[in-house]
């Protein structure tokens, strides 16, 4: 397969994903495929996603960063989920902070995987950082 | 201190959390506290937390975890915050299903805790295992 | 399968695989089955385990977590890896203290599995918990 | 702190650890300094390392990595511990196999820190990812 090509399935993937997850939009958070294996998810920190002290939940901090990494794990035409995934919190995020999770892939198997995520706010600090583990289930994301 | 006395005290933290705890209260979460380093969360999944097929988004089970074990390790006066965590997911969970997290603690250390999250759906099958990592901050959480 | 039968099956995987680790009799540790998907190993700290302070290494920790789980995970004739694994740290083991661990299944999948391992020296005190992700290749392990 | 100045700090950190690692010496464990906060470890896989069908265990290439990790880690004169670690393995090594593991610093904090861990073979394919947690003592390590 060319990389045009490549590149041509993994955005087909994304554009079938995202217009089915509400969960996603809910938050607010928006994807862009940067290359196959590699994704941006962006998020703005709203009032309903803080705690006392207006700082984020952190597993909202885990929900941009595991959706980017949904993205760029499903890349390749092939249903894939998160078998699970650790994160670490570097610096807490505030009200208002956009925040931008990139997620690469660092291993790709038969059927696991593995992808680092990194979080930044607006300032390029980081945020957390989140390793996540991905299991191909064998089946056809698109139909063609 | 007595066990009454430190159960006082649990209840206390977990009320002036849960009042400023907006994230939690947005996404239908409830928490109790069973015993000092033990709480409960609930959230019933949404149209709002699904994905294509109705399944729920993994970040908003962590964030279900994530909520149970910040009450449970935000139960000595002091505050405390989430350094880490990790998850595994077991099965997913789908539109309707009420989720239901445990959180135990495994280990409290001068600083540093760690604290086990089991989420269960209504017929209590497993969903994901959680493992927190805490770091208390050595200030006192409630005013007296 | 009879538990008696099942309990046969889990020792004469226990025993191929004990015979060619090499790895673990090196370090002196010893492992047995107490049900299937339930393995306790121990070791000693021994001189050549230890940093300076007589601080056993941490990955010699995990060693011995990592063997309680590979017997764990593979009561099924089913040959079975290590994935991955999570460990946290709770208390220095020293020169001389003899370690248990002991792994427990949390979640047996198709392939995927997930199990628990605490550490704790011969006062009973925790030492590390240990949660390994194991991996069934769909191959029987022992010839009958 | 000059940078020459800081690389003298690093290696006379480095060199009082090693004096005193008897562990990493005995599983011929060598260990070298690149920068303040990224260390290089290498390791021949022995007879002794290996399980059946000569795969070394995995718990020794965390022994590996995590070697490679503290060194980084107690780069700065301050007695650093490992706090917790994950590892994802990715490809079985070899007996003979020479494993070469390089820590790099993510994030350090005031107390905490983040160190990822790339294992590879000689031919350069990716062994394992290991992600270390750190947590300062706070005291100093080399005495002046």
């Amino acid at each position: 397969m060319s990389s045009e090509e490549a590149m041509r399935v993994a955005r087909a993937c994304a554009d079938q994903m995202y217009a089915e997850d509400d969960a996603s939009k809910s938050l607010g958070i928006t994807v862009e495929i940067n290359a196959p294996g590699v994704a941006t998810a962006n998020m703005t920190i709203r009032a309903d996603m803080v705690n006392g002290h207006n700082i984020c939940h952190g597993g909202l901090i885990f929900t941009l960063a595991d959706s980017a990494f949904a993205f760029a794990c499903n890349c390749y035409d092939e249903i894939t989920v998160a078998a699970g995934a650790d994160i670490n919190f570097a610096r807490p995020a505030k009200l208002g902070d956009q925040l931008t999770a990139v997620a690469s892939e660092i291993h790709r198997g038969k059927r696991a995987g593995v992808y680092d995520v990194v979080v930044k706010d607006q300032e390029g600090r980081l945020i957390a950082v989140f390793r996540g583990r991905s299991a191909g289930l064998g089946k056809p994301m698109i139909s063609t």
